[in-house]
């Protein structure tokens, strides 16, 4: 068993069961009796929290595209090397709720950011660290979606907004078969409790591994 | 005459009477009745405001060099687009108080970020956008060193902080001789009079030139 522990981080859409699979996870965790932390992008510090809320304020000024980018890639560098870093070198696993895949998949896939200028980014901010293991809680946007389908035909910014997720959604996915070793798909429209045995199974494998 | 605004910087350590001397500048334009506006860095909008205070205020996290270096220039992406570049367009001058050149200095020449990581982000957020102009208002760091020194010798932070900001003047001057053309060193340890009659001439020759 190595010292260093793992870095788990947890992605998908909205609604794909993030915050429920986090939690079970780290049951699973508890009862292996590996010790872990459970945090959160963008935030995970203080000052990371504030950046945060600089982000999701609601605002009159328009926030550039640039200007966002580079907010949420801020709270990460203070992130991982104030917490997530120091964290795994004391041996503890850290599981996150999102981290730079949904960079690449919300401003990358979902709103035109080039690809190759989060990646120069990353490069930045990580140097060559990434998470050991990507759980992908993968379902398809039609899931989430269905609560405005009963009320009705999806209007045009509800099409804009499936089409949104529908990037978003493939980004991921294009991400997770580029890196099969690393990212593991869960079929989040099962039953939850298809869901949780899997995300478990999955845990208790790296844990064997680790 | 073009229709452009003029892009004007004013540099310096503490203490050189940027302030003073921004004052000066924005008052020949009045008198020749040129539109400008007064700016500054970190800050210039209201969200860009808000990432100032995030940078200045005191904290007991410890401030990682890569988060500050984002915050950075994410203050200058939301500063430069959505009010610095619009006010150029609509044929105002911008007198900023510190850009990017202030970067190059504190957090490269000062702190040791290497210059090819702050000239990234330097494309990333502002394209081919540079200053038309900068102001670099140059004195010994002694100058403004002068008040310890009257306390006695100086202690070991003290001595640190001459090194420091040694370098940081240095940068700024390394800078200013590369590109002769959109540097003006302007000696500010002169009387105050001296500085501000050669600031003003500066202007004056730079609206003949527009």
């Amino acid at each position: 068993m190595s010292n260093r522990g793992q870095f788990i981080t947890f992605e998908g859409t909205e609604g794909v069961g993030k915050s429920t699979q986090l939690a079970n996870a780290a049951s699973i965790l508890k009862a292996l009796s590996i010790d872990y932390i459970v945090t959160r992008e963008p935030g995970g510090t203080p000052m990371a929290e504030s950046i945060r809320e600089l982000l999701l304020a609601p605002r009159a000024e328009p926030v550039n595209e640039i200007t966002e980018l580079l907010l949420m890639f801020a709270a990460r560098a203070q992130h991982l090397h104030t917490r997530i870093l120091p964290e795994l070198e004391a041996g503890r696993w850290v599981l996150c709720d999102r981290f730079t895949d949904a960079t690449f998949a919300y401003q990358g896939g979902g709103r035109g950011v080039p690809a190759e200028r989060i990646a120069q980014l990353e490069n930045l901010v990580q140097g060559s660290v990434r998470p050991d293991h990507v759980i992908l809680l993968d379902a398809p946007v039609e899931t989430g979606m269905t609560r405005a389908r009963h009320r009705g035909e999806l209007d045009r910014f509800e099409q804009e907004a499936v089409a949104f997720f529908e990037r978003i959604r493939q980004t991921y996915l294009d991400r997770a078969t580029g890196s099969p070793a690393r990212y593991h798909i869960v079929d989040a429209s099962q039953s939850l409790q298809a869901v949780s045995d899997e995300v478990s199974g999955l845990i208790r494998e790296l844990a064997d591994r680790a």
